[in-house]
């Protein structure tokens, strides 16, 4: 599996061109038959929509994949469900699943694989998707303040974000309840309170919160978390005025983010969904172009 | 949504005599990209598949979504999962929901929305298709005498078809349990003794038992049912000669309908199954192009 | 429901003769519109994945079916079901039941079906596909050994193979527990030691043990088992030179068959795989054709 973190700045940017390229109309179609999988082992709307539109934007062959119905449930690891994938004569697999780092166990698959999202590890398409959007917005990543705020020890989005920005030259701020916050993340910014962060950033991520990864309860009340962490009108009046709101969604309105401020001015939430579709359109043709597959542009 | 109630006459008549015309092999698809889903909060093998087939032969891209799996589970709103799907780039959205009016809340949505059935409010498309299939059989809706029997309070079908049928000229009869019928459908017709109801239509619309939706049990045992409220081969011989028989389906043979009956030749049962593609094809056509979307006849 | 058992050995060359064919590249597509539902009652990855792919190649249009919501569930019938869906435009229906001979109550049915697994029953198209295996390998069937070791009495892929591989000239032997062991199938062969066995074949087909299909618990432990009646490095070592080793899969590594084989020389178990979905498509073309649907070659 191609890992994010291991791409160098140059192919991250080339993607994220294509990308753009998709969000401007630019249609491409595979030259040949390919056929994917979608692996969903945990639940998920947008990203399983998301990549089957991309796909099919792309004139891939979609086969449907019933994870619940599957051979697993027959006791077949996950590595023999995708050899036998691949033998059947799928050429790339999406995945997401609970385990986090699922795929150090595929190494021996020779199909595309593309990771759409593991455990509390990594969400590649979602960094690609924030990144597009934030490219969009202000054009280079150069000096670019970024605050990602919430959950951010249980998100996986926080987790290919910083890094990737880092590396594309933006300055990373963290904020959010401290049990939430993970050390190992101070290499790729600075942990400030809420409101120090809001008055600094150009871009201000919020999480989603990770009910289901939470082993206790969270301990306040959802009215108590907005207040205290969540992005309140208040807070949202003492941003920069060209200052803008990304969210990764699905929103826990009136938890981490007052659900008004949802469709407001600065919101980029629903852009970042339709940019998701151009996103994995992008990283597809990336993983299976390093296959030798090919494709054309319809005029 | 549209909605049929609001639709004109003349709305209706050109809906069904597209669907005519597609039962009869007119060929038609998309000029650009349509995606499509469906949306089914419900069990329904026939709704489901026959739109699956309209929107295949209309040569929209169907993209799956498990409402099982979806975000609703981790507490997003209807309405926050169709903006979703909208931004993703979903056209049109095909829904079935067990909360009678669901749509009320879906006023935001920009994209097309076809009901597929709420709760025991209306199934249009399933109108469209009796309408079709009684107008293949008799030409005119004028005069027409047609009878509405079984569990009328709990069937949407009823409620999208009485009203219809009343404007298009249509004269309107009602049978079966009182307990089971409610006032409000005498604007559309009369309630008679299945034994009169009888002998005086000329199509008999036999409802399904909605056993998913009676808070309590039947009093009645199947068979004490059938002989009671049922079309038994006794009243099947009191029907006018011309008498067609028709039934939403699924059947419950032997309840609502002599087993025998659903195949005899007064039935157009199955014709109404394969209608229901036409029907589909027809209501999809007519909101994709309020839509600005184009279809091209291919010869 | 054509049956292979009632085939001729001439069709089912020409069927071996069509999936080599496409296994060696021939490409070909239905010249119209062709409807397929595949029904699943039974969880199975592969057997689902390869037809969908099969159908796909051939340019025929899947509709999905969720048999877990569909109306069966309301208490529908197989054959109301079957008939509602040709009734809509389904033009053949592939079946996987765990209701063994589920389709003697299907005779009325007049779209095509295929049968893609009943209960204790026939799998066919794994029946297939193991013998497109067997003459790519051997060229003939004539004077061949083929051993059939391990759950017999429940292995419908012993079924289907057992009779096939007679009729076409080849020798076929058995092995495995006696109590799994069903005097019935010595009209197909002869019963040996493993050991015994061994030594004589050029194919080995190992059986998967059909855990969900025992009522009571196995006696033994997997190791033990292995060590009795599964496929150790020990007794690999023992076949002749040629000999090759083919399971049906999933496989219960370290069960029936020692983990490190899987991937051996000898084993040709992807092979199997990759060639199910030139299998299938051979058999839906045959089963197409033989409902007057024409397909052409693309080259």
């Amino acid at each position: 599996m191609i890992k994010l973190s291991r791409l160098s700045t140059d192919s991250i940017s080339g993607i994220l061109s294509e990308a753009l390229d998709f969000a401007n109309g630019k249609v491409v179609k595979a030259k040949s038959d390919v056929f994917v999988a979608n692996l969903f082992f945990e639940d998920s709307t947008r990203t399983k929509v998301s990549f089957e539109i991309a796909e099919k934007k792309l004139g891939l062959h979609l086969v449907q994949f019933d994870e619940k119905k599957s051979s697993i449930n027959k006791g077949e690891t996950l590595l023999d469900t995708i050899k036998t994938l691949e033998a059947i004569g799928i050429n790339v697999a999406v995945i997401r699943h609970q385990q986090t780092r699922y795929y150090d166990e595929l190494k021996d698959a020779r199909l595309a694989l593309v990771n759409a999202g593991d455990g509390v590890g990594h969400h590649p398409s979602q960094a690609i998707l924030d990144l597009m959007t934030i490219k969009q917005e202000f054009g280079d990543f150069k000096g670019l303040k970024v605050g990602i705020v919430g959950d951010v020890k249980h998100s996986r989005v926080a987790n290919s974000n910083a890094d990737t920005l880092r590396r594309l030259g933006a300055k990373v701020y963290f904020s959010g309840p401290v049990d939430w916050f993970d050390e190992a993340m101070l290499v790729n910014g600075t942990y400030l309170s809420f409101d120090n962060l809001l008055k600094e950033v150009d871009v201000l991520m919020m999480l989603r919160i990770q009910h289901e990864r939470h082993q206790e309860k969270m301990k306040l009340t959802a009215s108590e978390y907005l207040k205290k962490y969540g992005l309140t009108k208040e807070r949202e009046k003492k941003m920069k005025p060209n200052a803008i709101i990304m969210h990764p969604a699905p929103i826990n309105r009136g938890v981490e983010i007052d659900g008004d401020l949802v469709e407001c001015k600065r919101s980029r939430i629903f852009k970042q969904m339709s940019n998701g579709v151009y996103a994995r359109m992008a990283i597809l043709k990336y993983v299976l172009e390093k296959q030798s597959f090919e494709f054309e542009e319809i005029k």
